[in-house]
């Protein structure tokens, strides 16, 4: 039997493929630092588990296809903070951000358009555009550069009769960049000029260091009918096992035939929706002391980057990530031989190999992606063993 | 903006469209009775909820993208009493079956290929192949014949080079209809004939009455690498709302490349996990209780359609629904009226036009499809405003 072309042109997870080595480490009895993936190790809100233990309706029932209507409440009165003011109608509670940025692709792309998207991008949105058929025309933005984008008539040359969207996370996944007001201000007017839509993933809103300005794709008036908000309380909350984000738009036929994709799935866990919809009860000192303490395990990443020969990167000013510019060929082999032949006193470190998060062949093949999700001690520690694993293997590697 | 044809040429759920007329009757005063929906009223057990809230993690962490441990082994062991025996790879857990139907899709179809559906069909098979880009070929069957499948040379002539596989429901939603060893048997031999996988929802397996023989696809060794299964605990542990379910198949080539996609939307709800899994201690007596219970309502609801004039219908021998032709001309329209104009003493119910599980165009327009998920006190009641109803309309309809 035939297998479908699309699924053999996808690629296992780089940031997952790998885990079998790091299993087969830990068995082995190392410990193994997981940067490789953005699971915070930050506590849950109390609030989200309370109101799931407390639910007691004796039929776990269906919830309505857009959400239920205390979750819907919630999103949008966190996003009257933001100064993003939405109806009802404009937010659809979705299987996390992942499911929000298949249904955006679904609604504004027929099999064989295309998007644009400044590379490297988060790898999951090769799994998205090519199980709904649609092209990803990368915008190529480099480490050295601070991952800014390109002039503008360089992003235009890109655009053809195919092009629908441009989908970009900001704060980025997996570079750490957050777009100042004129790269956002270039992107509305070549969306504008264009007839493109906006898909703006922006999960990591609230993870923006150092005072940095920080503007909304959701803010933008003159663009509101052609901006797509794709959210999640997964790296916000620390709950990336409540599958649980959203899809919003001011653009109200759109949102009116999304909902034709969120009836087809029929819902989203009523119970993680339960949960998600109490979160709008915790204090705003939660997010703060989550922010303080992203704040310090950057810099703790960071400073101990620049402490090692010939390591090339620039200070993330969002999100959890970093991309590191490493001295080596093969940043992939690297990734495995620290799970397979190295370690530090029983120690050693998981990374993600950033050759996935390029949609250009040939890029990134000595880069990796470090998430700084971990508490400030084992950062600490997973950087000395970084900075002596690559001491190591920059002997021997061929 | 351009908004996508394929979103564009889908359509909003007959099952759920007109939610806001039962909405307004209600908002009036009106009691509805729910036969429009798959929504059982049995209680979900205990198990579940204890599970979850026994959850003592302080993080709500992703799981594995494939299904935690434990659910993937409490399937195992599940399928072992169906004398199915599928490795821990040979399962993976999905959004309820209506993920596992769109993993099914995109990974044995490109864009443009067709599958093979008997219908009437589950009308959200038109989402997931729609939002697919595959084609559904509609073997129609028919009320008048208890929905048996055509001769083999009717469904042989349906098949050309781009289809890639046979989809149905058995026991069948929205039929009730249950195929019989030797429909079985015409299926396998046509897959196996003309190279066609087989996905086979079957989410109804326990709900097959009167003693009948039935047939899991997962039983049949010849056809083992071609047959995929769809499966989901919502209508076998009343937990639609947990959205658990798994699609499996013995052909560990398919399953590996279904692992991309299962990454690709990083994990199903951890909690939802948790509380499935424990499912598995849940003692026999349970299904058998509601196994019990659905066989009094079917015949609660088939008894009462028998006394109405003029009314088709076969006794259904599975799942939980029935299609029933009605002596009118536009169902959907009764279905609206009688939310909208009638009342029996402040009661009404709420059927699913059935049109829209049909592909063919034309079909269906006079019937609707029935659930019997309410007690059988409500039923009865139900049954009676119908045939007023019924009565009623049948006397202004233009």
């Amino acid at each position: 039997m035939r297998i479908s072309q699309r699924i053999q042109e996808m690629q296992l997870s780089p940031i997952r493929k790998l885990v079998p080595f790091a299993e087969a480490a830990k068995k082995e009895g190392k410990k193994v630092y997981h940067l490789n993936i953005g699971q915070p190790d930050i506590e849950t809100p109390k609030e989200f588990f309370d109101a799931v233990k407390n639910f007691d309706q004796k039929v776990l029932k269906y919830a309505f296809s857009q959400g239920i209507p205390e979750i819907i409440e919630s999103f949008r009165k966190y996003y009257d903070k933001w100064d993003i003011h939405y109806t009802e109608d404009q937010i659809r509670i979705t299987n996390g951000g992942s499911e929000a940025l298949t249904i955006a692709l679904t609604a504004v792309c027929d099999y064989g358009d295309n998007v644009l998207i400044p590379e490297p991008f988060y790898t999951n949105y090769n799994s998205f555009s090519k199980s709904t058929g649609v092209h990803c025309v990368p915008i190529t933005t480099k480490a050295e550069d601070g991952f800014k984008l390109p002039a503008k008539e360089t992003i235009v040359s890109l655009i053809n009769d195919k092009s629908r969207a441009i989908l970009l996370s900001n704060p980025g996944n997996p570079t750490g960049a957050v777009y100042s007001r004129d790269q956002i201000n270039m992107i509305r007017d070549i969306a504008i000029e264009n007839d493109l839509y906006i898909i703006a993933d922006e999960v990591y809103r609230e993870f923006v260091y150092d005072g940095l300005d920080y503007v909304s794709f959701g803010q933008i008036p003159e663009i509101e009918d052609r901006v797509i908000i794709i959210d999640s309380i997964s790296k916000r909350y620390s709950a990336c096992g409540a599958r649980i984000g959203c899809i919003c738009s001011k653009n109200d036929e759109l949102m009116a035939e999304v909902m034709k994709l969120c009836q087809g799935r029929l819902c989203v866990s009523t119970l993680d929706q339960v949960g998600a919809a109490a979160l709008c009860n915790v204090p705003d000192s939660y997010l703060t002391s989550v922010y303080d303490e992203y704040i310090k395990r950057r810099n703790v990443v960071y400073d101990a980057l620049k402490e090692i020969p010939d390591v090339i990167c620039e200070k993330p000013m969002g999100a959890f990530y970093i991309i590191v510019k490493l001295p080596i060929k093969n940043a992939e082999n690297f990734v495995k031989w620290m799970l397979t032949d190295f370690d530090l006193d029983g120690e050693t470190i998981m990374m993600a190999p950033a050759q996935g998060f390029y949609a250009t062949p040939g890029l990134g093949l000595d880069e990796v992606r470090l998430s700084y999700v971990l508490n400030v001690d084992d950062l600490k520690q997973a950087m000395i063993v970084l900075a002596k694993g690559l001491e190591e293997y920059r002997k021997i590697e061929k």
